[in-house]
């Protein structure tokens, strides 16, 4: 395999926008990538189409790559239409990772897309079960006034928060810290800092989460251009490579945790150890969310994730800053578009061209970390992507 | 690239069934490849999962590969959920193949599995219309009897009739052989022979085309094992090789066939030439799309289709054998399945394992053309597999 590149990469600002499509928002994130990428887009190959619930959503089940990229004038290449929950176009960026890696292209485009806010708050709720197996589902949430997904994660709290001694000033220091991190964040939905106390304030949604605490119902589009190591050395000598991509989905015993063993392998791929990240995205659909990933990425052991909130190490000045993009919890989770959006960000620390939630330093090394579904008591779908300079 | 080959393959009798389910219906296919390929689960590094209109039917929007597979006991590998339209599976088994192609793994698995069926046919009807850009329908098939796509292809179809003197009577030709060709083959649908005085007298669906002249609404499931030429030998004597597999979309501009440029592709990556084959599989949703196809995979000239039809050369005793199996209007089209099915019935015959509908010799070198959703003019996706013995 050869190394595989970042050359482009744009985004929407993340927001619920009900008079956004799927075809604007695709524009949108293109445009600025191919732009950003400085090449024309007669030079792209194959393109890789992240989208979750656009059936449910718009009616658009099918062919849903073909009919986004067409506004942007992009066809008669190989478009690949890849779905995974909220870890659709992360899968995305994997396959068209082994598309350049395996010398098959030099030059292709990755996007993710949803469109999750409708004029029927039901329809969005749906299409969140979804993310579930849908024939095991005894109570639905046509009902309720938030997703399914707040009651499956508030459930893991619970039992985590009791077993390990955690409160929810634990959990509200680490919406508190993304919050403010999305302040600083053009292309975050929430641009509000908060402290903790302003978190613990907030509206309930499920016990023991607030709504601060919780990711929003959010529309967006992301790009990303990967190329091989030649092909962009023509373009520009700030180059980002990917040493670690894997997707992987939750084993039939359970007996093993999906993001552990997933992070394991990337680990072993790009050849280095957690000790040697430098900045992290974390899938914090919760914030207790962000508090498990902390061990199961292997930033600490088992147990002690609250130390790491406890002692600031992973705020924005912190030795680990996590989401210091906001999070999913204050830039928003359009689910199709976040894991690339994860992977912008850590594009853009390891480049220097945060601007200001650029952390201090100068990263060499970041993780991206998605998740997607749930079956049983785990995530149905993980990826990890390690990005080195 | 080092070569792939077929390991083994799995199929379910296609057919309207209300009872049967993704699960189902994955879990025969995905059983029946594994006795065929004598291989046990664990040997399976990845999965790829084609399937195109599951969250309009079933609500299973996201993460339909990890519930499918977990029926059958697979999980805790990477699984990647692939929709292309009625390329859907196709496009997995693409994916798939470079999956072992590059390197990257040993073994893998394709299944491709849909569920059309529902006791509510506007749903059926509503998820054929996802196969267009939903924005751009102005007639919807809501009070339909029949999918929206036989009104394009029938559009089309009169057009290229009028244009090079085809008659009723060609296409009823064609569609009496596929219906022939379907009768002796176990998996299809419908096992009734046709003669094309059958097919004329059938009821209107639209003009021009007779019911017999459609392909019906179907449940399926299919599956392929594939694996590195090593992987093989330890395996099995009887070797298929894939020697192309291309997908593509629709030009921007439709200056040109997708299906006759993805052909050409397909034949230069395989280093033949349409002579060279031995038997082939075409989208045949309609008899019209099959008459075409000969032109535009090149088994003749421009409107020179009639004439195979009128000399019989695409009958299961003529030279060029096209859908030995009964093709989509006799074997049935569930549309996530159907390429998988194309693949499959080419496997079988190049192993000789085709039963009554084997065709004549020793084939060797055979080809299946799989097509999907519309934009604009032409066909949204496309796909061309050759495999060789």
């Amino acid at each position: 395999m050869r190394k595989v590149t970042i050359l482009g990469t744009g985004m929407t600002k993340f927001g619920k926008d009900l008079d956004s499509s799927l075809k604007t928002l695709s524009h949108e994130a293109i445009t600025k990538c191919l732009s950003d990428a400085n090449i024309s887009k007669d030079k792209i190959e194959a393109a890789y189409v992240g989208n979750s619930v656009a059936g449910l959503i718009t009616g658009q089940e099918t062919i849903r790559g073909q009919v986004m990229l067409r506004e942007s004038g992009i066809g008669g290449i190989p478009i690949f239409n890849t779905e995974n929950a909220c870890a659709s176009s992360s899968t995305a960026f994997h396959l068209a990772w082994l598309g350049i890696a395996s010398g098959m292209y030099e030059c292709v485009l990755v996007t993710g897309v949803e469109k999750m806010t409708h004029e029927d708050r039901t329809k969005t709720f749906l299409a969140y079960e979804s993310g579930l197996d849908v024939e095991t589902i005894t109570s639905s949430s046509k009902q309720s006034t938030h997703s399914i997904f707040m009651e499956v994660y508030a459930e893991k709290a619970k039992v985590y928060m009791e077993k390990y001694g955690v409160t929810k000033e634990h959990l509200a220091r680490i919406a508190a810290k993304n919050h403010t991190n999305g302040s600083l964040n053009p292309y975050a939905q929430k641009n509000i800092p908060m402290t903790y106390e302003d978190v613990l304030n907030d509206k309930i949604i499920v016990n023991p989460f607030t709504k601060a605490m919780c990711s929003p119902i959010s529309d967006g589009g992301a790009a990303i251009i990967l190329c091989s190591e030649n092909f962009a050395r023509k373009h520009t000598t700030n180059l980002v490579y990917v040493s670690g991509s894997i997707v992987n989905s939750t084993s039939i015993n359970q007996d093993s945790n999906v993001i552990e063993i997933t992070s394991k392998k990337a680990y072993s791929q790009a050849g280095i150890s957690p000790e040697e990240l430098d900045v992290i995205e974390v899938h914090d659909a919760t914030a207790s969310a962000e508090l498990i990933a902390y061990e199961q990425i292997g930033l600490c052991g088992i147990g002690e994730g609250k130390l790491l909130v406890e002692e600031g190490v992973t705020n924005i000045e912190g030795v680990k800053p996590v989401n210091p993009s906001g999070g999913l919890e204050s830039k928003g989770h359009p689910i199709g578009a976040t894991g690339l959006g994860q992977i912008i960000e850590i594009t853009w620390q390891l480049q220097g061209r945060a601007g200001k939630h650029q952390i201090n330093g100068k990263p060499r090394i970041g993780l991206a970390q998605n998740a997607g579904g749930h079956l049983g008591s785990e995530n149905a779908a993980c990826t990890i992507t390690i990005l080195e300079r």
